[in-house]
């Protein structure tokens, strides 16, 4: 990708100030902010469902009829200019519960975001035989 | 962090060869070339069972005894050579299984990694309410 697909003013602190206005406005439920983040034919994938939303109305309908009280803080953002792409890492807080999420961005040459996948990793028991090299917490 | 935590030498490009290495070494089990990699301090966080383990020998001894004819190939980089991170997403075929994961790097001013955080995110079943805007695939 080399540069070559984001324009001359889009940087790696273009596209950390995009996700963060893309998630203070859902946590804000501000869905004008929101839609201003997002390009018009924008894919939302969802890997472990095999679900996939296309286009920004449908995605942002989704968003809206989302249902709970659920709030979201950002966690981490890496942000690659050079990729026109980003990785967060999120905490969501629901009904009392906390859950983590994971989110891989991908832009457009004016910095709008153009694909979405989201992943939502759940607790499990780790096997046995890693006890003398691993500490849980 | 605005760049200030990479040595000049330190790039984008840099940090995206460091993780192709890392993976290429683990798929070979070239454990000298995945070592030289590895911060002598780096610290390896499971946050989905809770585990961490610390340093680079017990490190390496995880993965030398880690069980099964895994292998691994990189689907994504997203590289932020600003922050000193990257976010990763690999796909692990064992036993005819094939797994996705996500993971994250920190490192140091050399561009060696100092801290990895592994997700293993399971499919499952979507609620119900949305099927009028997402298609399964």
């Amino acid at each position: 990708m080399a540069g070559s697909r984001l324009g001359p003013m889009t940087t790696t602190a273009d596209l950390r100030a995009v996700v963060e206005t893309y998630w203070s406005a859902a946590d804000a439920r501000d869905w004008d902010a929101f839609a201003a983040t997002l390009a018009d034919e924008v894919l939302y994938d969802l890997p472990q469902t095999r679900e996939r939303i296309r286009g920004k109305e449908r995605y942002l309908r989704f968003n809206r009829e989302y249902p709970g009280d659920w709030r979201v803080r950002v966690e981490q953002v890496v942000a690659d200019g050079q990729g026109g792409q980003a990785a967060v890492r999120t905490r969501f807080t629901a009904g009392g519960e906390e859950l983590p999420a994971i989110h891989f961005f991908v832009f457009d040459a004016a910095g709008r975001i153009t694909e979405i996948t989201d992943f939502w990793p759940e607790p499990y028991e780790p096997p046995a035989g890693r006890e003398h090299l691993a500490e849980r917490y």
